[in-house]
């Protein structure tokens, strides 16, 4: 069994896949008894598809991998805290762990602009880490957009 | 140009495509200049897939069809109020006004469990529109609902 860290630097691993497809830069892992489910990292512009975030890619891996969408037991890894969208798919899912790197102060949906779980407490509650590998989670964001400012130009 | 009831009327066609393949009837189409450019329902069941909810179905579909996922301008016709998950895309696919018919008191996020859109003001900020065939679209849930539990006998 891995540690946290050692779990989110996989994750990490998903999100340079994301940066070398020239995407938002966040990576998602799902573990269910020591071993990875679901892998995935966001793709939304290169298929204009609005719901692949890397959370979502990975719970449908996960499910893909499971033949079910109840992922009861798992823990979801992200670098990212959540958005909106994908604090309500994970929900859903009934991951029993959340470990995300990085807070995301403009769109997450976990601790910094709503408290999606404390709204939906009951239906899935499932425990909260965060702050893991997070300098290295905000480094590679940054270097993303340095990067595409520099395109820009 | 069809009237709201008329564009919802075909909403909830999809609602009961999804009711005749077993999964929990909700449809939702994309309006764009009185065009139809997206529909889906809900493929949950068949799919194990979380984000296969009505709302990002028709997202998706829309998003294919004009090759962005910047779906500003455009009318999201939904069954029944968008939970948490849809929400979220809805406002990150920025479409500019959302008409749905029956409230979720259990799990709606515009106007029931979370004010979603009230979070992220300014970020998308659609009008939105509710009550729309609300009867039909309840109707066809509990109808769903009670043949579910009929089953389970």
């Amino acid at each position: 069994m891995l540690s946290d860290a050692e779990y989110m630097r996989i994750a990490l691993e998903e999100a340079e896949a994301a940066f070398e497809e020239n995407e938002v830069p966040v990576g998602a892992i799902i573990v269910l008894n020591s071993q990875i489910i679901g892998r995935g990292h966001n793709h939304r512009e290169e298929r204009h598809d609005i719901s692949s975030h890397a959370e979502i890619e990975a719970l449908k891996d996960a499910a893909r991998h499971l033949g079910r969408w109840d992922l009861s037991g798992a823990t979801l890894y992200v670098t990212l805290e959540p958005c909106l969208m994908c604090s309500g798919a994970i929900i859903q899912s009934r991951v029993s762990r959340l470990v995300f790197g990085a807070d995301d102060p403009d769109r997450g949906a976990v601790v910094s602009k709503v408290l999606a779980f404390e709204h939906f407490k009951g239906d899935s509650d499932p425990l909260i880490s965060r702050g893991i590998l997070e300098k290295e989670s905000k480094d590679l964001l940054k270097r993303f957009f340095s990067k595409k400012r520099e395109e820009n130009k």
